[in-house]
């Protein structure tokens, strides 16, 4: 499977971003998503033409992964749009950290997203859905050094599954990994991944995240996005032996 | 509670639907919802001055009815925005018929919202969930006589509940009234509705639109949008004595 | 409305209980629910005459209250059977604390609902779901002194929202909120309630639960358990004037 | 992966049904399930020791397909509850038709699954979720010439996801393939399957069959099913180097 990793990569040409992620963040997640046989991942970035993400790219994309935090008005909202109308058809998403106030994301979600927020926090990330394929081969809880407080309230729409929950050593809970689906595309946001910190390093990090690669790729394509007319009803259509139109 | 109803008012202008609705469609449905003591409801329309939803309107409206269809692109994307920020702070929306392809409603929805569609079919509209205040006095089924046919599959996120299912005497089935939760806001999409049929003179449907209202009606309002930060830790802010910021 | 509180009354009987809730700990719950105009609330225990549970009781209960925790197994299989029915006709049932072992929960739950555990923590409950009517005039977040800690995985189908999220300061996290849906009924289960700490006398506590007892009392009740059952199909019995049977 | 297929044999065994099924429901259902190369397929029936469900046998069992009808009640509770627990430590379930009654599914779901009813229907099956593994490779919809019509209110919890919806020549709804999760156990409810019409034959009823045996396999299985209790924090445990007990 093909998954695409973008990030706006910002901050990532910064020093203080740069010693934690020499090869960008975006690029540690390309690295080690690729060490599995099944998954070929490519790193792409705002700076790129059309934002890397011309329809060649998407074309070849089955994931996509979603890095912002700076940058999220620099993406144009044709861009936004382009993508959204690909995850409706089909291809999946995987948001990480302050990718949650993407233009993307929102546009998905219909809500703001919002959330508390405080940098340099002890969290500890608990399995709140041990029977999810996103949820395999992580233990009844791990933790996190040092990452950034993300809390309740967060502003999304029930999701389908609250597959992860975090507990912050200063006070504050949140859903930090849940799914959506969206048309026949699934969407995974997952809290942990601030730019300073080393959540990308962590094997249980690592191995959610090539669950959810899994997990989001296109189980069947749509082929449309507008809405199927036909003025005879789906008993003279089958009577005439046509089939009918499909999604 | 103060209910307006919203409707584009273009093809109600005209003969064909002026013969089914002389008060218009918005007008008919703030006459018949405004015959309950406890709701007060106002017809507004597009041609007015900030598309009738001005800022004054908005602060005297607990829920608001949507209706539109040919016009959808008239509605300018500011006042789309306003509304959304509305709904999510708290704001009850009920989305009627053709509305499903509203901007306000995809906004939300995050997805396409497309839906098979054919004019002119019996329906019978079957009530799947008792239990739900939207449902309250409604039997196990009643009919439609003449009503435009919208089929599966219809492209939303999973509905928080599915209230009534339609079926179509042509072959077709249908989640014809289903709700979400967005932010502080409740929503409430209900299929019967087409310009040229008499859905709104229906006994249930009166009920079922009035039951929505009260249904929609704001529990607690959000005061912000935005992330609530602050560098201290909850436990910190605690102790010093001072409450936890809200939503 | 008619509130029955039922609570075991074993470990109510002994000092180290009496001494923190001498009326009993339904006899507390009681007491403050019938605070409000709008509800009549009424305590029975286990050791009445069909552990308090009469039909006539059943009768007049809209929402029965539920605590119990060293005697489950003294609770028969057919008044766990006759509670059952009566939620799935429409009495509302809301659960507390150890209540999450009982054998009516655990019927219509059908999973195990067990959890981790731990005496005397302190606990955060943060406000997951504003828009739901049990948490009006609930903030962002109430504190516990001490509570006992329970924590994920916690094995209950997934909820119909998740209201309330549980902090404790040992490092666990917990879905302390929870409603769900069972034929006509409304189910609320509510993690605080030790037999020994103070979480009855917790304003907001209180405030919760009298928000539940009004959000579970029953909208549409149900006639019937069974399968409706007609050798006509629905258009036959339509055209013959006759109404579709109910539930 | 290993399919055991349970169905009560009763039916089975007289000519009605022989000579549709001449090699048994189960044992048709067996052999088109092993087929797959990836699906070990095995017929057990009611009439063998311990119900066919034997702790070998169930040993050897990823997913167990359930067909039952007139012999609901002859199942002893024991093995009920043996099944249950399976089902909540990770063995997937597929219920077919008329097992909606049986006792195994109304306890995982803990209501009356009850439905309205009548023989001898033509269906259509509609798409509703063309994102979910188990509609895999199903058109927008499909046709039963001959079927038992099953339809709204279907007293289940809300489900994970509808994935299929029937509708009826004579006026009736159904939600026909509907997915849940109890502990780790994933559950599959599929309507169509009367003893007497010819539904496992179908070829779409057939890869719906194939992609629930693979959607139901376990992901992650249980080791436990009580609460676990260390009278330590979790910051304690883990201080002391020792990892937290799981599920």
């Amino acid at each position: 499977m093909k998954v695409t990793v973008w990030t706006e990569n910002v901050q990532e040409k910064q020093d203080y971003v740069k010693k934690v992620y020499p090869d960008g963040i975006g690029g540690e997640i390309a690295k080690f998503l690729s060490e599995e046989d099944d998954i070929e991942a490519k790193w792409v970035t705002l700076d790129m033409p059309e934002c890397g993400l011309d329809d060649e790219t998407l074309d070849n994309t089955d994931v996509l992964f979603w890095w912002g935090h700076c940058a999220h008005d620099k993406v144009p909202d044709e861009v936004v749009k382009k993508v959204q109308e690909r995850v409706l058809l089909g291809m999946g998403l995987v948001v990480l950290h302050s990718g949650h106030h993407s233009k993307i994301f929102r546009a998905l979600m219909g809500t703001t997203c919002s959330l508390r927020w405080r940098d340099h926090e002890f969290e500890r990330v608990w399995n709140m859905a041990p029977y999810h394929p996103i949820a395999k081969g992580i233990p009844a809880m791990f933790e996190l050094e040092d990452e950034e407080m993300y809390g309740e309230f967060f502003d999304i729409p029930k999701p389908d599954d609250v597959v992860f929950g975090g507990w912050f050593d200063g006070g504050e809970i949140f859903r930090s990994g849940v799914t959506f689906t969206r048309g026949a595309g699934k969407i995974f946001y997952f809290q942990p991944g601030h730019e300073t910190n080393t959540a990308y390093y962590n094997p249980y990090v690592r191995q959610i995240l090539k669950n959810a690669a899994r997990w989001a790729a296109c189980v069947t394509p749509r082929t449309r996005l507008d809405c199927p007319h036909d003025s005879r009803t789906t008993n003279a259509i089958r009577e005439s032996g046509e089939e009918i139109q499909g999604f």
